[in-house]
């Protein structure tokens, strides 16, 4: 299954559309590691450059992997396994190379619509008749991918919307719905 | 638009089957209401017998409509204006029917197949075609709505499947995922 997801904690914008490293938050980690296990990923990358950050995530996925979580809440670990820590995107692109022997192809997201964005069911689409192809869907922490990482990836996913023009979903539930669009169950999703 | 959802945090089960009343979560207050904006929803209803954690709610909700948070975050503002505190969900439905003028019909949701489960596409259809009706999905925290009122409501939602047998989604993803299915733009779902 050649799909993969990241999450970016730099380069990101924060409100005053600078860019900044943000800080870890623990929901994030665990609630995309459910979504990537459910939606049948293989691996899910948090992406951060500082090492006390790394080593923070590391603390946390060892509480659940071997230490007093592991037995309380099986489903978190096996959730966590799928979770690999790397510094930044080059990274990503060298261990999706190495590990799955496909050509990675980036595709970034974006709650502000983009010229050339692709859509959820074209996405679909390529991902289930690439083979060759590794897809890694990167989603930005704090307000969003900056120009630096959008302006080099393979392409650009349309922006979630719902039935107004109010857009502004937390990282956890975009990454969340953005997986249900591209891997959700058909029978499901068919009207 | 009659969709509203609601937040169960008793009487809900534990990881051992027992009825219990759980925490509130803080991401669950501003995922779920950023959620519920997007998708077009007028109320997020968050039900907490507990008195001091209704306080908790109203206190984060203070800090980011009126105090600090207010100038720095307009958005979290924004999806804040839809929070309902309530103490049980008799008091959602009289609540819905009052201000709503319809027959509030409720929808549990759960990640176990249970029989005589609706699918996502019938529930957005008769969402869509039923003006008479205000349907209300409640979410369960902690593992998941005690039978109490699984076994009192009018509906059953299907669990959201991805392509695995796995599904342990937090409740913030189980809920952005389901309202997405329920109101996200028809283009984007569209194959």
């Amino acid at each position: 299954m050649g799909l993969a997801i990241a999450l970016i904690h730099f380069p990101v914008r924060n409100r005053l559309g600078r860019v900044v490293n943000t800080a870890i938050t623990n929901f994030d980690i665990h609630d995309l590691a459910r979504a990537a296990r459910t939606y049948g990923l293989e691996r899910y990358y948090i992406v951060a450059p500082v090492a006390s950050q790394r080593d923070f995530v590391r603390r946390v996925m060892a509480h659940w992997s071997e230490g007093p979580g592991a037995e309380m809440n099986i489903t978190r670990k096996e959730a966590l396994q799928l979770v690999r820590l790397v510094r930044d995107i080059n990274e990503v692109h060298d261990n999706l190379a190495e590990e799955t022997g496909r050509t990675p192809i980036f595709v970034a997201t974006s709650a502000r619509p983009l010229p050339n964005s692709i859509s959820y069911a074209e996405l679909r689409r390529r991902i289930e008749t690439q083979p060759q192809n590794e897809f890694c869907v990167l989603f930005g922490t704090g307000y969003g991918l900056d120009d630096a990482v959008t302006s080099e990836v393979d392409l650009m996913l349309a922006p979630v919307r719902g039935p107004t023009d109010w857009n502004h979903l937390s990282v956890r539930s975009a990454a969340s719905v953005i997986l249900d669009r591209l891997r959700g169950n058909r029978d499901d999703l068919q009207p």
